[in-house]
């Protein structure tokens, strides 16, 4: 466990030296825990040239012992401000050099650093962490694909529960309690449940109206295991016979299968996007896929890279993301399709095969 | 519903005009939705010397229409970043001074602001939203009872699963799934299940263990309705006849009611939670009360003021906090009891009175 963690830390102690930085501060707690296993709050962590040390408070004694028993660890007090121990541990008179996360620290912390350490010149980081953890080890790849098996097993336990009188709240509310009850700590984001037309609102709150009358179901969920998330998309369908509900249903299922035969190391995440909205456009619907094909998640429901067409990221092995096309029609309805994929060296696995996707299998299964 | 948003907008406008800026950007997501009633994501407010303007995308045009009616919007393309379509609003070769939220705004963000408006002066502003949320309106006041009252209503659902074959990870599911059924949108935050010896620790997350053999069981938790939070503490007496949980117990419950009774407009937070402090400390237990008395909670569940030694604010009716003392006794266990009240013209109402609190009513109960 801990070698892990520290060969994390390597990584980031690298970029230390070779920027000429003293050390750099981590206080996204996502990125803390990525690099210590620490899963506590209000901690934050310094990577110097030779040594690293967890600014936490004593509340997290007994946690640190235990999640980091490796790691050298300052307790402050109470009393104590976060930026006069971090003057403390680095030396409020020596100077020298400090990186910081300027994407998620804020103005006002960056400023009370800044006057903690008067003699330190204070430089911006941009993704430093965010960048190791695109690439997710094996460990990782374990705790995903337990996130979205969990997912898995309570949408499958679910047809017996979508009936007419049910509401997408109710539905919400029995999919995530489920999921509960086969391990997960929690959702991984808020569900997305539309029934009919409110399908075609890409992140919609689930509302009370009834499933009675509707063609169709759109179920955006996933799971956290460990930490670890998944994110899925199926839609039910209700009205088994509708024509238009299969046509659109497919186009999407097209684009989507052409987008993951077409994910490869070495490819960048523009052109996967391109394929997957070049099978809905000659479909004639391309207008109606109003968002990016997908993206990144681990930790986190959303990281980089994201398939859509500003990003030029190059694909590598063990990155995971989704492949998500959707088809949106204004009081009609909307289809999206999602599944999860990391990259391997070849192509890429589907994380979720397992989970039925055809229409017809969909059919089958409700 | 427009007139109460465009009311605390005017506040913020008045200070724009005091401090001689040109306007105020709004960033904070809980900060847009106070002034605005916009309950999406990904903008931001300006706020300036004669209007405002919601910078949006396009994402949200329908949301915002239904949401704020009255409010002037701009909703920018997927290519266009905010903080050039900030520029474009405010005007790129204009000059000005403009505000931005430090406590909440990234660094990273705040570097791209500067850079976008370039002939701008841009000056951090201090918890200028989170003042005027300090002080809940009628319509506020109402939207957090029906918070508490739905998260009781959860809770003394319970008695019948609380049995000695459940975990407490199975009481956080049950418990969390039932609040939803009486309406909740969601729990304020995880809840804090914990048995026993468990209990000691005031943040600790519920387990697998059974609750076989334990004398106690702490229940920390709360509900959302309409954006709007609770946060409760009750201890389930399982040994009713241990002497020394009757003592620590009742301990707490005469340190909770001692603070309640002192609470009242012009008194300082600080001295609040003095009263409740002596209380534990004249019967022994003083150095086992390791944290604050209590927070201010709405939008967010941790607001400001707190009840601790270091908050010398002065309490203003219309404040809402929670007076939640505790005792915790490693090995042993603790006790906590959280009440919501809110700060009057005279002293302070309970919200959550109707919640039987008592050792013997507790035991009765369960």
């Amino acid at each position: 466990m801990t070698n892990r963690f520290l060969k994390r830390r390597n990584k980031i102690r690298r970029y230390v030296i070779r920027q000429r930085l003293d050390a750099v501060l981590i206080s996204n707690p996502i990125n803390v825990r990525y690099l210590t296993g620490f899963t506590g709050g209000d901690s934050y962590l310094i990577i110097g040239v030779s040594g690293d040390i967890l600014l936490s408070d004593t509340r997290f004694i007994i946690q640190i012992e235990e999640e980091c028993p490796d790691l050298e660890a300052y307790f402050r007090s109470a009393n104590e401000p976060l930026p006069q121990s971090i003057g403390r541990t680095l030396g409020k008179t020596t100077s020298g050099k400090l990186g910081v996360e300027a994407g998620s620290i804020t103005l006002a912390k960056y400023e009370r650093i800044v006057q903690a350490l008067p003699t330190w010149k204070i430089v911006s980081t941009q993704n430093l962490v965010e960048e190791l953890r695109q690439i997710k080890d094996a460990d990782e790849k374990r705790l995903i694909r337990k996130a979205i098996n969990t997912a898995y097993q309570a949408f499958r336990s679910l047809p017996e529960f979508i009936t007419p009188e049910r509401s997408e709240i109710d539905i919400r509310n029995e999919l995530e309690y489920r999921m509960r009850l086969y391990g997960a700590e929690d959702k991984s984001f808020p569900s997305i449940i539309g029934a009919g037309a409110r399908a075609a609102l890409p992140h919609g709150s689930p509302g009370l109206q009834k499933l009675a009358g509707q063609s169709h179901l759109l179920i955006d969920w996933g799971a956290i295991t460990n930490g670890y998330m998944s994110d899925l998309t199926r839609v039910v369908i209700l009205a088994k016979k509708d024509k238009k509900l299969r046509t659109v249903y497919e186009t999407v299922i097209n684009a989507q299968e052409a987008a993951i035969k077409a994910i490869q190391p070495g490819k960048r995440c523009n052109e996967i996007d391109t394929v997957a909205r070049s099978v809905i456009s000659d479909a004639g619907y391309g207008k109606y896929f109003n968002h990016g094909l997908g993206h990144s998640f681990g930790l986190e429901i959303h990281e980089s890279p994201r398939f859509a067409a500003g990003d030029h990221s190059l694909l590598k092995p063990g990155m995971v993301m989704t492949v998500e096309p959707g088809i949106y029609l204004k009081d009609w309805g909307g289809v999206r399709i999602e599944d999860d994929i990391i990259v391997t060296n070849t192509g890429c696995e589907v994380l979720s095969r397992l989970i039925p996707k055809s229409f017809d299998e969909i059919c089958c299964l409700f």
